[in-house]
C-alpha cells in the first residue's frame, strides 16, 4: 500500500514518470510508426480502461498473443494497470498448447494480434475459453471482438491509478515447457521485475539515449523485463515483428540502435547477413540461451558491438547471472579472453549469488572441475508455480531454486554451465523439453520407444533429435515421425532428425541412458552448450 | 527475512558481491594506499566484529566522525553489518552539538578520526556519553580507545551475514539543522538506501568502470548514498579528506576520475583552479544544494564536465529529482539550455513524483509562476525523525512530506524552486538553520533581538547576515557579535556580518518580516538562490 514514506515497488510507475518527463520523445517504433510516450502513456490506459470495462478483476489473468508490436510494449503496462496478470504466450505454439496455457491459466481475455487471428480462432473452438480481441489489419475470425469495439468499453471509465497495491502480487505468469513436459506458469512480481529492470539497465549500460532494437520476444520472459526496463530509462523501444538480418541491419542504420538482447543464433544471423557498413555508433549486445562461442564474440567485437553475456531461465525473470569483465582480460589473446567471457559468470547486482551444488546442497569445490546443480536465490527468482504447489516445492527444496543445470564453479567465483538440464534443448534460445517431444513421438502408432536429446546445430545451437524402437512388425521412416510430431506440437520443437533404432542403452534399472546418445552426437565438441 | 524468492533490500550486500566479483579491483584511493574489494569486505567484516564485540547490539546506534577517509567508506557497510544505526555527524560541528547528537541518538560508540581527536575529546567530557575509538596516526586523547585496541574484540567472533532481516530497519541516521533550530535525527532505511543507489547510478550513468571523486562529505546524507551506490557498481572510491582545488585537479589527472557529486561551491573551485590541463575522459559532476548557475554551467561544459543537476534534502536521503535533459534543449543556446538545466526538475526514476502545493495540499497550476511548497512521498523519503514524532507527523502532514521549500511548476512538469524554506540559509551545501544562530546571537548580553538571514555570497552561494537590536544603554559591534556566535556553535554557520539597527521590520502582528530583509540583500538578483 502506497504511504508517504514507502511506495509499492511496480514497473507499471516507470510509464507513469516516462509519459510526464519524457512526453515528447519517441518511445515506440514500428515501421514507419511513431509513438510518443505521451501517447503510449495514454494508450496503456486507454487499454487498462477496456480491460477493466469488460469485467476484468484485479487479479484475473489476461492472456496476450502477439509478436514484438507496439501493442505488446502497451500490454506490458496496461494489463497490470488493470490489476490483472499478463501471460504472454509464445506465438509459436500450436492450437493445443495455446487453449492449454489459456485453460490452466484461466485468463479472462485474449489480446491478439491480428497476424494470429487464425491460431487463436484454432485453440478457441468448441467453445471458446475466452474471450478473443483482435487488433485492426488484418481477417477477424468467426466470434473474435474487434479491437475498436473492445476499446470502446473503457470509454466512460476513469483513468486508472499507476501503483499496485501489494509489491508482492503478481504482474506476469510465463508458461515454460521446463523438464517435465507440460507447460509450468510462472508466477512474476511486481517487486521483482521493478528491481530486475534496474539490474538489466546498470549491467547493460542504458542510458536515457538508449534505441532498444526487440529481436527477444516479448512472450519470452517478457522480453528479460526490458519493455519495463526500457520505458524506465526513457529509451526508444524499436520493434521488429520478424527477426531477419536485413531487418536488423536497417533498424541499426536507421534508428540509431545502441543496444539489443538476443541469443547467440540472433547474433550468428548478425554476422552472416554483415555487409560493408558499421553501426555508427557502439552497439551493446546483451546475449544469453547460449554462450557464445569464441568466433562469436570475435566477429561481433569486430563488427563494432560490445558483448554483455547473461544467463538465467524463465524463473530468473529472464538474466540472474551477468559475465562481468575484469579489467586484466583487456590484456589477454582474444581467444582466451573468449573462452573466459563465455563463461555464464557472477550473480547480476540486484540479484544474490549463484552456488553450484552437490545433491546434499553443499557448494562443489571452486576448481572448475567438479560438476554440481546452478541454484539461485531471492529477487530475481519466481514467486512460484502457477497453480502448482508440488512443482514449486520441488524447484524450491533446500531454500534454494534449483535450475536443473549442471556447472562447475571456477578458482575466480566465476560459474560455467557444463551442460543443461537433461532433459531440456535449447534451440534458438527457446526451451524445448524433449519429453515433450517424446510424448508426441510415441503418439504414432508404430513407435515402441523414443530417446529425444540434443545434437548440435549449426544454426540453432542445439536442435531435438529423436532415436526411436519401432513396434514389431511396424514399418516407419524418420520423416514420417517428425511430420507425425509436427503435427503434434509446435513445429520448432519438432525433431530436425529422427533415427529408427534396434534398441536405446539403458542403465540396470531400465532408465534410457541419454547422455550416451548425447555423447555421440557431441563427440569432438569441446563444449556440451555451443552458441 | 531472506527466503528461496526474497532477499531483504540493503546496501551492504552490495559490499559481499563486488569483495568476491572485483575482489583485485582497487575499491577505495586515499593519498598513496590502495584497497581491493577483497580487502576492503575484509576490513568491513573486521570492522563489525569489533563493533560486536563491544557489545552493541542490533538496532544500536554507532556514531562516526570522520572526513572522507577509508575507514569512513568501510563504516557505511561495518556499522549495518553489525546490525547498528550508522550516525554519521558533521565534522565541523562545535563540541556541544557533537554531544547533543551523540546524546540523542543514544550512540553507543563513537569512531573518529585521529584528526577529531580533540573534537571528541571536548565532546565527551565530564563525563562522556559514550567510548570514542580513535584510528591511528595522531595523538588520541585521554579515555579514548586506540583503534587496535577496539579491532581486537573482534578476532574471536565469526563473520557477519551480508543481511538485514527486515529491510524496512534503519540503516542511518542523518542529524540535520532544518528549520527549528535543533538538529533533528533523520532516519534512512536499507529499503531505501537501495533503491536510491540504483537512482543515483542511472542517473549519474555510472558502469563498473566508474572512478568516483569524494568532494561531498560522506557526513552529509550518507554522501548521497554514494558509499554505497559505488560499491554497488564496482568502481573505485577516491577518498579526498581535504576539498582544494588543487588536490582535485590532482585526482582527475591521477586516477582518470569518471564522476564527482558536488555543490556549486566546489564547481567554482574547481574552475577557479583549471589550468591549462583538461580531464582525458569525460567526468560527470552531480551537483545539488544551490542550482548551478548559467555561468557554472558554461563554464564546466567547455572544461570537460557534463552536469547532472539534483535536487533534495537530507530528508530525501540526498537527491530526490533530476533536471533530465531533453534532446531538444541540446539546439538551445546555452544560456537558455543553462536557464532550464538550472531548474530542479522532476523525481528521479525511483522516486515518486513531485507536487508543488497551496496550504489545502491542492496542486498549483503549472504556470512557472505560482508559488507553491514543494512536496514529495515514497521510497525516497525518510521513515521519520528519530525520537521525534511530532515533527515526524507534521513533516508528512496531508500524507506527502513537506520539504518546507518553495518553488513552481512549468508547464513543461518541470519543478523550480523559488525560494529556499524561509527560515534556512543553504551555504556551501550545507544547511544553516537561522533560528539557530538567532539563538547563538540572543546569548549575548547586549542583544535585544535580532534576525538571521541568507544573503547572497559569491564563494558559498548564500551566508547568514545578521540583523542585531541592543539594549538600550548597551555597546557592541558587528564583529563581537560574530565572534561571540562562533564560541557558540560551528564557525562555518555564524554570520559574515552582522548589522546593528534600531529597529527589525515586523508584521502588524510582531512577527520578524524577513521577507523584507532578504529582499533588500538581494534586490538586483533574478533569482534567490544561486551557485
Amino acid at each position: 500500500m502506497e504511504t508517504a514514506n514507502e511506495t509499492p515497488l511496480t514497473p507499471i510507475a516507470f510509464l507513469e514518470r516516462s509519459a510526464q518527463v519524457w512526453g515528447e520523445k519517441i518511445a515506440v517504433i514500428e515501421g514507419t510508426t511513431r509513438l510518443t510516450y505521451a501517447e503510449m502513456g495514454r494508450r496503456a490506459q486507454e487499454l487498462a480502461r477496456a480491460i477493466a470495462g469488460s469485467g476484468v478483476r484485479p487479479g484475473d489473468r489476461v492472456a496476450v498473443l502477439m509478436p514484438n508490436v507496439t501493442e505488446m510494449v502497451i500490454a506490458h503496462f496496461a494489463v497490470p494497470l488493470a490489476g490483472a496478470t499478463l501471460v504472454a504466450i509464445n506465438t509459436r505454439l500450436s492450437p493445443h498448447e495455446v487453449r492449454y496455457i489459456l485453460e490452466h491459466s484461466g485468463a479472462r481475455l485474449l489480446l491478439l494480434d491480428h497476424r494470429l487471428a487464425k491460431l487463436a480462432a484454432a485453440a478457441c473452438t468448441d467453445p471458446g475459453p475466452v474471450e478473443c480481441v483482435v487488433t485492426p489489419g488484418g481477417e477477424p475470425q468467426d466470434g473474435q471482438t474487434a479491437w475498436g469495439t473492445f476499446l470502446d468499453r473503457g470509454l466512460a471509465r476513469p483513468d486508472l491509478p499507476w501503483t499496485v497495491d501489494d509489491e508482492r502480487s503478481p504482474i506476469a505468469i510465463n508458461y515454460t515447457s521446463g523438464t517435465t513436459g507440460r507447460p509450468k506458469g510462472v508466477v512474476y512480481t511486481h517487486r521483482s521485475t521493478y528491481l530486475n529492470a534496474f539490474g538489466e539497465l546498470l549491467h547493460s549500460r542504458h542510458t536515457t539515449a538508449s534505441v532498444f532494437l526487440w529481436t527477444l520476444p516479448m512472450f519470452h520472459c517478457n522480453g528479460w523485463c526490458m519493455p519495463w526496463a526500457v520505458t524506465a530509462i526513457g529509451g526508444t523501444h524499436v520493434c521488429l515483428p520478424e527477426v531477419r538480418g536485413e531487418a536488423i541491419w536497417s533498424a541499426i542504420r536507421d534508428h540509431g540502435v545502441t543496444h539489443l538482447n538476443a541469443a547467440p543464433t540472433v547474433l550468428t544471423t548478425i554476422m552472416a547477413t554483415a555487409g560493408d557498413v558499421r553501426p555508427a555508433q557502439p552497439v551493446v549486445v546483451t546475449t544469453a540461451g547460449a554462450p557464445p562461442s569464441p568466433t562469436i564474440i570475435e566477429e561481433m567485437t569486430a563488427l563494432g558491438f560490445e558483448l554483455v553475456h547473461v544467463y538465467g531461465l524463465t524463473e530468473t525473470y529472464g538474466p540472474y547471472s551477468v559475465c562481468e569483465a575484469q579489467e586484466a582480460w583487456a590484456a589477454l589473446p582474444t581467444a582466451e579472453r573468449a573462452r573466459l567471457l563465455a563463461r555464464q559468470g557472477v550473480g547480476m547486482v540486484q540479484a544474490a549469488r549463484l552456488r553450484v551444488v552437490d545433491e546434499e546442497m553443499a557448494d562443489v569445490p571452486a576448481d572448475g572441475a567438479t560438476v554440481g546443480e546452478i541454484v539461485m536465490r531471492g529477487n530475481n527468482v519466481m514467486q512460484g508455480y502457477y497453480r502448482d504447489p508440488d512443482a514449486t516445492a520441488e524447484a524450491f527444496r533446500g531454500g534454494w531454486f534449483h535450475s536443473g543445470d549442471l556447472g562447475v564453479l571456477h578458482p575466480d567465483g566465476y560459474v560455467e554451465l557444463r551442460d543443461r538440464a537433461k532433459d531440456v534443448v535449447i534451440s534458438g534460445g527457446e526451451n524445448i523439453s524433449t519429453i515433450e517431444v517424446e510424448h508426441a513421438l510415441m503418439t504414432h502408432p508404430s513407435v515402441l520407444e523414443v530417446a529425444v536429446v540434443g545434437v548440435p546445430d549449426d544454426r540453432w545451437g542445439e536442435s531435438p533429435k529423436g532415436y526411436a524402437v519401432l513396434r514389431p512388425g511396424h514399418q516407419a521412416e524418420g520423416p514420417d515421425l517428425i511430420a507425425h510430431v509436427r503435427s503434434q506440437i509446435a513445429h520448432y520443437k519438432a525433431p530436425r532428425e529422427v533415427e529408427i533404432v534396434d534398441a536405446l542403452p539403458k542403465t540396470s534399472t531400465g532408465k534410457i541412458r541419454k547422455a550416451v546418445l548425447r555423447d555421440t552426437a557431441w563427440s569432438g565438441r569441446t563444449r556440451r552448450i555451443q552458441g
